[in-house]
């Protein structure tokens, strides 16, 4: 960290969520990165260190208003907010030459329809949502860079979209994908900081359950992208689940090689594909990822396996929901539309045990 | 569990929280209960299996409102509510002959000043205060089995007073009543089924605090508990802590031995003094108690130290909040006060692991 | 619980794993066993309660060697031991006309070189396995009613054999039997009480992973049965994982509806299969299990969904891998081999929170 | 982290542990340490990233036997291994002028009497421990800069320490030092990564237990420590207690006020005290400091608290037990050690949820 890097200077809309700390955690360390203003209408005026006691000593800022926080002279402001709200101020920040990434869903979704249908509110800005980007840097990482607008995607679609780019890109003709299935797995900090009763500590500890199988707001996001991804809709069933752990998430993927495609090296394909990635380690063969050997980072761990030698793929995945699922892979975005390097900030090792 | 056992017509007022549900558990399997109605404005209507699964097909009881409920023909009414409801409606079922067990504070604290001063409200009937028991069966047992009104305890007063009864009792001058610390643990479950924040999974697992040091609800209980005990004050400091587990209640209590006393036979003492007691047991001298060995059931363990030989006595106590600390323990008050076998529906062992 | 009732002599062998604390807590509650013996030649004299301190006060025995425990005088003998000791001993209990449940996989696998090739020892007495009968009561209740000897099903295979008979018996073409996917996830007390660093509370909490992708020794057990059930081989890929609670087990089943098959009514399919089964719940459409409702129960509940109402059948399958998966159902099958109610000693309410 | 920083080469012995992958974990990221050496004869070729797989693409060291490692080429050599290795191997590294920083107990307790009689050996080499220093920075500061062998404090002393120094130095007569007691609450990390039935996840989770009540070879270090804080032996009670958490460490101080001294401004002295530590925080007067506050980070907090004004201090105390409790600590001593900052390496933000 030398004092002559340039600073970038941010601001965080509605940092009282776990996205939010996660935000002041990478963003506090980071060496290019100023934090400049948070916003939170309800805590105005309180230190964030007196909400969120890790941050104690580290960041002295406090809860403003977004009257008073001056977000308009920002560099890039992050939105870790309910969605609906970055759609509402994106055209006024724009207007002063801020860039925005947003954390919730208002610019993930190309098809205003299907965010209708699932947020139930009209989308407020097609225009600017048009010329936004889909944050998943190792797909989008050339478009990001230029973007004004970058939608950060959702924890549960990175996994899949990173677990699957493989297959489905370039048109190849790998896998049946009319029915690809993904069991997917999440720690409980997924849910948010909201006082709620399913996610207290006496309901989802010691339990596992399955969530949202009649459908979740992440499956037309994953929908959208598999389509650009393969050039035709994909077929797939996605079953979330929550796991008693605080952070990480994992996903195990199903899907059948075609009988053209039994000789394909899979492993050599993925390896390739994913060889100059930095956050993004596909391990060896039969390997078992564990969500902890990525806690609080920002890789994302995949390993490939073929049960018996037979036609069905497994693909397990491996995140920090938190992490490379939402705060650290906006800050890869936002290092990216600055021309930083792509790691800065996010070379923290992950934390085991 | 034969058919020709007399069946008590039971009441639950409010059973939607944490206490609620473990006396739907306990009393679904009682020999000699009915349960007849449950109450909750809120969820009239609602089957009570449908808010907790555990109870699928074991409890076809709807909650209903309690001008519907009937309560006035049961034979007894549990209130697992918030403080002051059961001094409100005390009064009414009473005189229909209703016994009344209140697993909050109403009934716990005879000094009506004290009440109102931890609980900000007046209490709403003296006269019936003054003629209720405090329910801790092993203190009381005679009272309790004439009462009309109990006050069950709460689940940290439990293990304090079981803890040191055999200390003060009967006027004995074994240890300084002076300085008596208590450093008590509990698990989530404690803080109730409540939507907080504070008690979110993402808060309150894998980390460990202190809360309520400047002042607890539970210290005016036990102070006038303890008073009693004792035959004058006694001075004693608590300090609650919050463990991630769901159930299970530890304290630690430190009393230094007068040395008049030293060679008092501690064990010896509390051996005798609990012996016939089905639902204390007091361990082999130097055992290590734990929470889980009483998981879902009524017993509390008790085990007693002298490191190094010295003056310093420490006692540890485990029991499982949500029984002997509350359920369980009403549940013994009612076997009680209607004759019945102490251990009626109390007798399942504990979970482990 | 009347004293009349007849009481079955129950010796144990090797009961110093979880299965068999499990065991033990079910059986020290049932109305017609006895519990006579339990044997572990490494602890021998030490009695269980210090083994296990939710036992005390309420189980007296001590571990004995199997030469001093009288086995021979038992009405029934559990194993629950390492794979290959049932299969010892057998011969000899049964001269003595003791019938024996085993909890491990000596009686599951009727092809002797699958389990050579699975367990790595030839096996010991092929005459007797078979004559055995595997103890998946709702699907062998006739058989089990009359054996002398009972393979206790795994715990994987109950949720996986439970999920999809339906589906399969008597030649129902309903779904794709080519590749059915079951995606498994286990707490962590179905590795055992090995001292093992893998399971050790600083590595398996706060963490997810899949494990076994590559073969697990409940596969064959599995494809066996469902090949009986199926009348032709059945194509299963099975993925376990682990994940951080003790109890509880949950799989997500994925099957192919076949397109002649799309009007089916596999709801009703379910309810009218299992609609007398005590232990099975096929609960409401749509509906979403957990484990922690059948926590430390005999319960297994079943859940079918359809998303979006295409042709993927999700089927999900929660149960207590200690009780239904292992020890309570190793009980229900001796209440089936002594002419017992079914649910004799098996009436616990699941313990929630 | 520039370039022209100097880099001290570092080894390590026996990593193999949880002390062992936190300071792999710190000193990968540390700007003037380079990894060279990490030993452990078991192990040996394996690389440290399989055993430990949050350093896959961090750390490319392999395990190597003592005798290949090349430690006497180091700057400084870290022990985190069993008690009575370093001091066999002290001799010989400080022959070549390699300093040591010794993790477990050989150069905590300058009375090998006291030694042999807990760790159950004959200490090794009196000469080097009476040179050695005891590494709690914020006491021994100027003596550990000079140090050639360094005794890192153990998880619990360190607490204790920092919470009774203010107390207890240049001979205040402020608490009856007589009766303190210290009921302390550590993770399960704590216990090590070894292969034992007793912190099984089944075993620990879901439960809370005192251990070590008899005695704890903690306690003769503190003994010794507050001995020469005070200038006079220190009446200590201390009763460890296991948290179902994976890190964290949480101690409860109890200490009474003398009479003369009741009008002390506690909160002062300590904020006093520690005004100029960078790693010790004393927190707001009423404040309740949280084991995760400090998870990952080598930042201790301190709260003060007077339970209704009288004369009982109680003293709250949290960590995280593998950083400041044990790695961090060992870090800062290097830096100490080295003339570095002493923050270097170690500015990371504790991660909070």
């Amino acid at each position: 960290m030398t004092s002559a890097a340039p600073r970038i200077k941010v601001g965080i809309v509605g940092g009282t969520g776990y996205t939010g700390v996660e935000l002041l955690r990478l963003l506090s360390q980071h060496p290019n990165a100023q934090l400049t203003a948070i916003t939170s209408r309800k805590e105005d005026g309180m230190p964030v260190a007196d909400m969120f006691p890790n941050l104690r000593g580290r960041v002295d800022l406090r809860f403003q208003t977004p009257e008073t926080a001056g977000l308009e002279q920002c560099d890039v402001v992050f939105f870790a907010t309910p969605h609906g709200v970055a759609m509402s101020q994106a055209q006024n920040l724009l207007q002063h030459g801020v860039r925005i990434i947003d954390l919730a869903a208002d610019f993930r979704l190309q098809d205003t329809q299907v965010f209708q249908q699932w947020y139930k509110m009209p989308h407020a800005c097609p225009d600017i949502l048009k010329q936004s980007v889909y944050g998943l840097v190792e797909l989008n990482r050339q478009k990001i860079a230029g973007a004004q607008v970058v939608g950060n995607p959702g924890c549960y679609p990175t996994t899949m979209l990173l677990g699957l780019a493989p297959l489905l890109e370039g048109g190849r003709k790998l896998v049946d994908t009319t029915h690809i299935i993904a069991d997917c797995k999440s720690g409980v900090s997924g849910a948010g900081r909201k006082a709620e009763v399913s996610t207290l500590f006496s309901e989802a500890s010691d339990n596992f359950k399955a969530y949202g199988v009649a459908g979740h707001r992440h499956h037309p996001e994953v929908a959208e992208q598999l389509q650009i991804l393969a050039g035709q809709p994909v077929g797939l069933t996605f079953v979330p689940h929550l796991v008693p752990m605080i952070r990480g998430m994992f996903s195990t993927i199903y899907a059948r090689i075609l009988p053209e495609a039994l000789d394909t090296d899979f492993q050599a394909l993925y390896e390739q594909r994913y060889g100059t990635e930095e956050f993004v380690d596909v391990m060896p063969a039969g390997s078992l990822p564990e969500t902890r050997s990525v806690r609080a980072s920002n890789h994302l761990r995949i390993a490939l396996h073929r049960p018996g030698g037979g036609d069905q793929l497994v693909i397990l995945v491996a995140q920090d929901n938190l992490v490379k699922g939402a705060s650290g892979q906006a800050v890869q975005n936002m290092n990216l539309m600055f021309g930083l390097p792509e790691s800065a900030g996010l070379t923290q090792v992950a934390v085991l045990p």
